[in-house]
C-alpha cells in the first residue's frame, strides 16, 4: 500500500490519496467545514461537505477535538489560496483516537507551561520547523566531514578524568568505581586523529554548569573534528568552510522553515568568506574603543562577544588568547608564549561563542609542566601523554555547539528551544 | 597548499607529493631502505636510497623507530607488487617527532594489554578497518532514514524514569535531584513521532548490566526509529530494508576492509529479502526438534537464539512473543493477547539480537494497567501517557544495536572491538 504525505501531495494531484494525522484545527461554516490536517510533514486543508463526503464523516464536525487522530481520505485539488497550494476534497474522514481537551490553546501560554508539555509542544508548526533546522544542521555537518574523508570516531561518555575544568562535571557511580560524563570528546579525538589522520566525534556532552542563561544547557551536542598535521591557521580555515557549508545548506533545504519561524534570511544571505580574524589583542582594543572597561588579559563575557559579533555580518574569528585564560592542552605560539594558538568563533546577531578550537600542545614536557601548574594529576592522562611519547605531530581541532549554532540560524532568543527535550539547571522533564 | 593522502596516491602517478604520517615498520638492506609509512588513510612503501635522496634523510634510518612521525617527499610509482599499487621513491625523509619505545610490538599481546592501550591499538591496520566499517554502517542508517523523510530527534540523555527496568540504571546527582541515563531513547522517539510523523534518535545508551559476556557494553550507541500510524508488519520490513541497506553499502564500499579482517564475505553476499520471518511458537518448535530443552514462554538464551540464527543465511525476525516476558510498552495482539506484538531480528552466524522492536501500546487504559501489574510509578510517566490522551495513533518502532551490528558485520569475536573506546564492567579506561 503507497503511504501518502503531505508534502508530497503535490506530486498527485487530481488523485484520490489517504492521509493520516492529526486534527490541527477545525472550522465550521453550515454546510461546509474545513479541517486543518497535520500529519507531521506538513499541513493541508481538508474540505468536507456533503456533496463529497458521506454522513458519518460529515457528521464527526460536532465530535472532533484538537490533536484528535484522523484519517482522512479525499481529492488533492490545486488551489492558491490554500497552505502550501493545495487542498484536500474530503471524501471520507475516520476517527482514529478522540483526543481530551488539549492543553495548549491559542492563548499565550509561559515557558514554563510550554516546557513542561514539551512533548505536546512539539506538535506546533514553530517547533517543527527548528527540528527540520536542527536535522538538516546535522545531516549538513556529517556531510562536510565525510566528504572530506574524516573518520567519524564516537568518543566515551564515561571517562575517568575532566577535559575542561572538575567545577562542571556530572559524576556517576560505576561497578566499585566513579566515573564522569563527559564534557569533550577532544583528548579521545587528539588519540583518533593519531591514529587515522581527520576524525571527528559527534555526541551529548555534559556540564553541570551553575549558570542559568539562555545559552546554558547541562545537556548538549558538540561535534568536534580533529586533524593530525594541522596548525592553527589551517583550523580555522576548515571551521569558517564548515559553518559556510551549513549556512548553505539551512539556506538552500530549510527556506520555508526559516519563513515559519520569521527569521530575518538577508541576515544569513549576508554570510560571506572568508571570515574577518581578528587578534585578541585588537578584538580588546576594539572594545575599549567601544567604551568597555576591559583590560588585556581578561576573557570576554556574553556583552563582548555580542559587540564584536556585531562589528560584522559574518562569524568573526578571534585567536590569540592569552594562554592563561585558555585549557593546559593548548600550544603556545613559540614567538609569543604569552598567547595560546587558540580561537573562538564569534556568530553575528549577538548569539556569541559557537565555536572554540586551538592548536593542542604536542610538546610532552611543556604538556607536563602546564598539567602541573593546574594542579591536574597526570597518572589521569597517561594515555594522552603517549600522543606525545609516540610520534608526536601538530594537529589541530574545534568544537562546535549544536544548540548554539541551531539557535543562533533560526534565530531563537533561547537555547532551550534548539534541542527537542532540554534539559537545564531547573529542568530535567519531560 | 595541497595536502595529499596515501588513499589518493593513485591519482598522482609521476608526481612528486608530500605525505605526512608515522613509521608503521622499516626494512633495511645494505643501500637501500624500505619505510612502510601510515597516515590514517593508507600505508604506503616509501623507497630510500642515496641515489635519490639527500644524505640526512638516508641516515635516518638508523635513527627512526617504529610510530616516529615524519614527513616524506617523493614521487608516486606504480608497482603491481606493492600494498596498493603503488610506491614513493623518496626525495626526503623528515623526522618529525621520535617516538619512545613503542609497546606494541609484533609478538602477541594479550588482549587486556592491548585495551590498556587502545589509544595506541587504533593505529593497527585491523582497528582501521573496524573504525571505517562502523563509520560506513552509521552513515549508510542515517541515509538510509534521511532518505525516507525521516526526522533526527536526539532523546535526552539524563531522564527521570527507566524504559527498560530499574536494575540497570546508572544514577548521578543533578543539581537538588537525580538523574537516570537513558537506557533507550524510545519513549521520547515516540513523542516525537506523534509530533513528526517519523522520527529516529540515534545516541549513545546506558545499562549497568551485571554481565561480562562478549556481547555486552555498559555505553553502546542505539538507533531507534518510531513511526505514527505503522504496525508490526511494516515495522519489521522497515527494519528488514534498512539492514539489507546497510549491508549493500558496505559491501559496495569497504571490501578491502572487511578483506584485512579476514571476513567471510561470502556470507555477506548470501543475505537476501525477504528475511524469513518466525512466530515465537515455531521458533520453540525448532529449538525443541533440535533438542534445546525450552518450553512455550521461556525467552531465549544466546545459544538459543544462535541457533534460531544460524538456520538461515540471512537475518530471521522472530515475531508474537508471550507477553508476560516483555516489555509494558508493547502492544498485545489483540485476537491472541497472549502474544506481544514485538519483534527481535537475529543476525545469522551465531551473533544473535541486533534489533529489538514492537507496535506500542496506544491504549491509555490498557497501558496504565500494565504499568500496576510492573509496580511502575505512573506520575513519573505522566508525559507518556498524554501521548495516548491526545490523539493516539497505532506506532511502532524499533532500536538497533550499533556495536552488535558492527560486531556481526566484521565478524569480530566480541564486541569491544566494535567501538573506539569500549566501557565494559571491568573497563573505564583509556
Amino acid at each position: 500500500m503507497h503511504e501518502y504525505f503531505i508534502q508530497n501531495v503535490r506530486f498527485h494531484e487530481d488523485e484520490v490519496v489517504t492521509l493520516k494525522g492529526w486534527v490541527y484545527n477545525l472550522r465550521k461554516s453550515g454546510k461546509i467545514w474545513f479541517l486543518l490536517l497535520r500529519d507531521g510533514t506538513g499541513i493541508i486543508q481538508c474540505v468536507v461537505t456533503k456533496h463529497d463526503c458521506d454522513e458519518a464523516s460529515f457528521d464527526l464536525k460536532d465530535v472532533l477535538t484538537q490533536e484528535s487522530s484522523v484519517i482522512v481520505t479525499g481529492l488533492v485539488r490545486a488551489d492558491d489560496r490554500a497552505e502550501g497550494g493545495y487542498e484536500l476534497i474530503a471524501h471520507k474522514v475516520e476517527l482514529v483516537s478522540l483526543a481530551q481537551e488539549y492543553p495548549i490553546t491559542k492563548k499565550e501560554h509561559g515557558i514554563e507551561f510550554l516546557m513542561d508539555h514539551r512533548h505536546l509542544w512539539l506538535r506546533s508548526r514553530r517547533q517543527h520547523a527548528i527540528m527540520r533546522i536542527r536535522h538538516t544542521i546535522i545531516k549538513s555537518i556529517r556531510t562536510f566531514f565525510d566528504q572530506r574523508d574524516f573518520i567519524l570516531v564516537d568518543t566515551p561518555i564515561f571517562q575517568k578524568m575532566a577535559t575542561e575544568g572538575t567545577a562542571t562535571l556530572f559524576e556517576t557511580e560505576y561497578y566499585d568505581d566513579k566515573a564522569y560524563l563527559t564534557q569533550s570528546g577532544q583528548l579521545y579525538a587528539e588519540a583518533a586523529a593519531l591514529a587515522l589522520g581527520k576524525v571527528y566525534c559527534f555526541g551529548p556532552t555534559f556540564r553541570a554548569e551553575k549558570s542559568k542563561t539562555r545559552r546554558h544547557l547541562t545537556e548538549f551536542w558538540m561535534v568536534e573534528p580533529e586533524m593530525a598535521y594541522y596548525d592553527l591557521e589551517m583550523d580555522m580555515d576548515l571551521a569558517e568552510e564548515m559553518i559556510m557549508y551549513i549556512v548553505a545548506e539551512v539556506l538552500l533545504n530549510r527556506r520555508q522553515e526559516l519563513e515559519t519561524l520569521e527569521r530575518d534570511i538577508s541576515k544569513l544571505e549576508a554570510i560571506r568568506t572568508p571570515f574577518p580574524r581578528m587578534h585578541y589583542a585588537d578584538a580588546i582594543k576594539l572594545l575599549q574603543e567601544k567604551g568597555e572597561d576591559i583590560p588585556w588579559g581578561d576573557d570576554f563575557g556574553a556583552p563582548h562577544e555580542t559587540i564584536i559579533g556585531e562589528s560584522h555580518s559574518s562569524p568573526v574569528l578571534v585567536h590569540h588568547y592569552p594562554a592563561d585564560i585558555k585549557a593546559f592542552y593548548m600550544k603556545r605560539d613559540a614567538e609569543e608564549p604569552k598567547y595560546a594558538l587558540a580561537v573562538d568563533m564569534l556568530a553575528p546577531e549577538g548569539y556569541g561563542e559557537i565555536i572554540g578550537g586551538s592548536q593542542r600542545e604536542d610538546d610532552l614536557n611543556v604538556l607536563l609542566e602546564r598539567m602541573k601548574a593546574e594542579g591536574m594529576a597526570p597518572e589521569n592522562y597517561q594515555w594522552y601523554l603517549d600522543l606525545r611519547r609516540y610520534g608526536s605531530v601538530p594537529h589541530s581541532g574545534f568544537g562546535l555547539g549544536l544548540e548554539r549554532t541551531v539557535a543562533w540560524i533560526c534565530g531563537l532568543k533561547h537555547i532551550r528551544e534548539a534541542i527537542p527535550f532540554p534539559r537545564t539547571m531547573t529542568r530535567l522533564t519531560p
